[in-house]
């Protein structure tokens, strides 16, 4: 009998390793699938960990690219932010990775997928929902919320003894008493002593960014050129950068050197948690400060109206898990037509956590400064705002009117 | 024969001294009205040069406690932002001047307001839109849209000229190549050279603030409690604050100390014209950064996601001078009652040009850490997760299954 | 030993009989609690069967009088509708049952409730998140999504066979090939026959309203009264009614009678379902039409674009259960703020499936004929618009400019 | 001296004939500008009439098409509804004639627009809005809004003297005590009596539709079809239709025959002012009824909540006179762009001015029978819904905590 094959979403921690050996034991034939999406990872030790523990194959897929071009650009065009200030760097990843972990499945007949997300969190409802999307036949594994699993494993001890009585390699560096997910964009960290929400994170917490304080006292500027609302190319003194994984990698290490894009805040699970959440997305914050401002800069008032309340959609359906869904694509869609004016260059200055704008230019921009200019005449004579106004008037004065009928 | 009553806006600059001027030549009794707002201004000053000009009469209100309750406060309540990143602080003051002027007109028996608001900007429509909303008889004149007027003053030269003329006292110091609004709250810079949005605005520009890069190398950590969504109290190390006007001048200074509050963007002005400004708020930036993290942190997630929208509806209303109409009355109502829930401290760290949120904690808030903990059993079995993603996936798989319908 | 007790939302039909049997079977005490909701039901019969099938007692909770002044009203005050159509009757009787639920089971100190919602549909939802919102502790069954169950009964058939070798007594009348659910407000039938869509109800469907085209060929005015949005009065040619009830009741036969308030839709469960159902809701479609007639002549326009935003997202959270929520409460404070001023009357006429207004007042409208008439000077002059409209085209222009500037 | 050439919007009435005089006697070169938009007006008899007044020339342009495929079908596909009740027949009109209009001023080198419009009315902002949009540079000559000109004309018994003394041929029927405005799309009625909200329209001033007390006995069943959301094509018994001109001709028919369409409201006008209007739409309705019915049974749930916040914008902006305009545009985007789906069927009735919806089927649509169908097990377990249920619940449960902590 040969035994169903399943992929496992691996990442070479403690956590996956024991699913690991829990699925074999249970008969499966695991294949392990690593994304390299920027994340600091030793895959080739990790591979050797999983074979070592009897995964039957493992794929390590570098999807860096297609997460910076397909994911990241279009959250930076729309200019993603969840609940005003989370710039959605584990929410982009998910699906980028579910599509790997799909197509991984497919190409070794496998049917089954699984992962080690918790069942408190938004990353198995990522997972998950990408999958079904891409892939309604598709079954899922996912241990956590199993009570077989979750009544053996009731803690990290379980797992340690686990993996001591079956040969599971364990770091010896010790855990960090709060947990994190890094990509190519962002590292968050959630969890232990985080949980209490008037804890301030320790300093040695970040490791993207160098804290504000200790960044140099020397400011760099740079300039983001961007076309219908992507960006396209980074110029600093003495470089540039013209492809997403090129342009990301240049921000994050000139945004890191400076300590840019760190946020602490509590926020609003899809489950109804509310969660505190520590995040640091160098590149990404100034790449969404960059836009905001040529955004405004570019895009027509009432337009902007309407791409603003499509944002705040979109950013709900990110950070839900909904990326492969009609409301996700129709969204996008809607959202890319109103970036087609978005087209010039914002000036930008790092330091010491600042991401300063110091000024913005456009080919074609609506910006038209004969026209408000104190010190031109123009197409509208000023008298004209005098009927502007009373006929706004007409509205309030009724208003007034009407109150007073009430008494 | 009595002449008409006029109650001018009058500042004690070049252009309201001439229309003050103007205005007495046209055989009105003119009554200068002069809010103390918080602007950094020599009433003394101003009113013998308004006196001498020949104003029968001037009056200079101070309205800071008013300003500080009544519209700041409010707009802290609401987290107002317009397009995402002006905090108002001009559009907040003019319905607070406003009450001023109709108060005095009324008290003065005056049927006419007069002011010097430019023809092509948002304040003549906030000034005159809140008075026909106070009082709808009121008659207003504004010379900057009179056709009389702008024919004969068609520059500073003609405003200077005459001023020489007519025995109007000029300042020595030479005028900025910029215009500036200042009140408690901000101060806001426009035109001249800063036309050219892609020129960076000069270091000298800046009066409430210090440069960031010159701010003291170390930082200041206060704590603002705030109570349904209204800050009530500001604590350092050393002193505490406990009334709007204490708090925000107090804020003002620590965040002024530090650079915090600078903002330079491209705005979409009511009248449809792209507009840069440049902007300083210190106090109101720090109370927007504290706000916006006890309300997350308070508020539910759904109640949060329909007042974002209010917001952003009151944010439009406010800056296009509909503070006093039944839409913003009604929105005011509205998220009033959304942060009853916003109780609670935020801990908050000053740092050239940084604010920090450390820490929040409220008695009352919808955080529960054992819920989140992924430490402990809560009310709900991680199982239940599993049937939530699978009813969600419901639409997704029926999704593709239509999308394949349509090949 | 006590059994444990368990309150059945109990309707007197197949399924809930059996339930009742089965709950027995597994030595729970059961508690059969029926709400007079306004369905057509002979509640004695169906108290007998429960006492012979074996519940230890019955209690029959009138509940026409909440239903309609507390549920029903505030719908009609909000003009909700479902996905533009849906007058929402079954999902406005499932909080208010849930009420009587919860108070029965404090009552008889029972910790359990069960009902016979099935699993694929919206009222399960509906009865226990209102069942927990109101009372977090309590434990619920619903043997329709138990393995156990449906395993065992998995069709009519098997019911059928339980209740004849249990004693159940069986209704004679052959079950219609549809399934209905009644109420004061409605009478909704979906499934069966009624599942594909394209299939036209069959005429002898309807119970609440005869077919339009065998309605009277005499029509009916009626005259209804308002105050602060709410329905206070309903005058006819001879007759007057003033509580929720009454009205309700008398517009239920005139409407009845005149064929009114029938729809036919595919609308979306909450569960990602799209479902086809058939409403008869003939006054709740009277009060809706005079509502919105009544509102419009009275609202503020832009008070009235922010309540039609609350009111759809209100709509979704009564469809979804979320009557007892956060942001239900939320929502519906903040509508009847906005109906303050919906005061006055309507006059309507009914005839042969149709409602026509006929005419409008209200002793505080904000509508001044005065104003609008064209015959008539008013407080702006014509000349105004000219400003309105060209301050209104400069956006418009500097579009056309920038259009250019793309070739 | 040549004289400047005006492009006179010329309906053959007595204003637009007292108009044209005027502006012949301000020395213009007038040529009028007639637009066939399938009101029923004797063109032949109007171009006489303005040539014997002193027109240089008369146009008239037949934009029937135009009218049905440009405006009324993307106003269909949309679902446009302002207010909640008006089908926007004369505001889709507007940009129509506007067209017409500027091209009339382009071929004839015209650099002036004038119209008949009044100073307190929409319809002054559609023409101007619509005209500067296409054409910045043009110039409009609003009479109604010049203070020359309503100080001569200061009722209709001075236009009917200025009329007499030069010449112009008056009709002998006497005025109706309304205005009315008609197209292919709508007949509206306002002003006069009907200016008091509360007095029924007479039974005269209907022209498109019969009463439906007077409808025939027999109802009339007919079939439309939809692709992408636009209606291409109607089926009854023994015809069938498939141009848009044709379509929205035979359902004007038979909706008039059937006294389908008609509605009585009281709107909020640009302007600010509340306003009666009467409408009767036949076709519009019927076509608007089938969409509304073929779109929720073929769109995404989420998609068809983005779509219908679109819709209501779109409403705004096209009643204001922006329907050239970058929101205008942009917005008609983004709905074609999810009607993508929306192509079916849907099966009609028109009886005594009701139109009810027998059926509809679709060859792709998202409903699947199966999937809802009680009496089939589908791809998620009953089960499911439970654990959806308890997440949903999570909120809630913390929402009761919460208000306790309060007390």
């Amino acid at each position: 009998m040969v035994n169903d094959k399943v992929i496992l979403a691996y990442s070479g921690g403690l956590d996956t390793s024991c699913i690991l050996k829990w699925l074999l034991d249970k008969k499966y034939d695991v294949i392990c699938y690593m994304a390299n999406i920027g994340q600091d990872e030793n895959f080739g030790e990790a591979r050797e960990k999983a074979l070592k523990i009897g995964a039957s194959k493992v794929v390590v897929d570098d999807v860096r690219e297609q997460f910076a071009k397909e994911y990241v650009w279009p959250a930076v065009q729309a200019g993603l932010l969840y609940e005003s200030r989370y710039l959605l760097g584990t929410s982009l990843a998910r699906p980028c990775i579910s599509v790997g972990l799909i197509k991984c499945a497919k190409e070794n007949k496998a049917k089954y997928i699984s992962h080690g997300a918790t069942g408190k969190g938004n990353d198995q409802v990522r997972f998950e929902l990408s999958c079904y999307s891409l892939w309604p036949e598709v079954k899922i594994i996912a241990p956590w919320r199993l009570e077989e699993f979750t009544t053996r494993f009731q803690g990290r001890q379980d797992l340690l003894k686990y993996a001591a009585q079956n040969g599971i390699p364990v770091s010896v560096t010790p855990k960090a008493p709060w947990s994190m997910d890094a990509n190519l964009m962002h590292i968050s960290y959630e969890s232990g002593i985080l949980e209490n929400p008037d804890n301030e994170p320790p300093s040695d917490l970040y490791l993207m960014t160098i804290d504000p304080k200790s960044a140099p006292n020397k400011s760099v500027k740079i300039q983001i050129r961007f076309q219908n609302g992507l960006p396209v190319s980074v110029e600093t003194g003495n470089a540039s950068y013209d492809n997403p994984l090129d342009i990301l990698t240049f921000l994050n290490k000139v945004g890191g050197e400076h300590g840019v894009g760190r946020i602490d805040i509590v926020e609003n699970r899809f489950l109804g948690l509310k969660s505190r959440g520590v995040y640091e997305t160098p590149g990404g914050f100034i790449l969404h400060t960059a836009h905001t401002d040529i955004e405004q800069f570019c895009m027509d008032k009432e337009v902007y109206r309407v791409k603003q309340t499509l944002r705040d959609r979109l950013s709900d359906y990110v950070y839900n898990g909904f990326w492969f869904s009609p409301e996700g694509q129709y969204v996008r869609n809607c959202i890319a037509l109103a970036e087609e004016s978005v087209t010039g260059v914002v000036k930008l200055e790092m330091f010491k956590g600042n991401v300063f704008v110091l000024g913005r230019s456009s080919p074609v921009s609506l910006y038209n400064q004969d026209l408000v200019s104190m010190d031109k005449h123009s197409d509208f004579s000023p008298g004209d705002a005098t009927g502007f106004i009373n006929i706004h008037a007409i509205r309030l004065k009724e208003y007034n009117r009407f109150q007073k009928q009430n008494v």
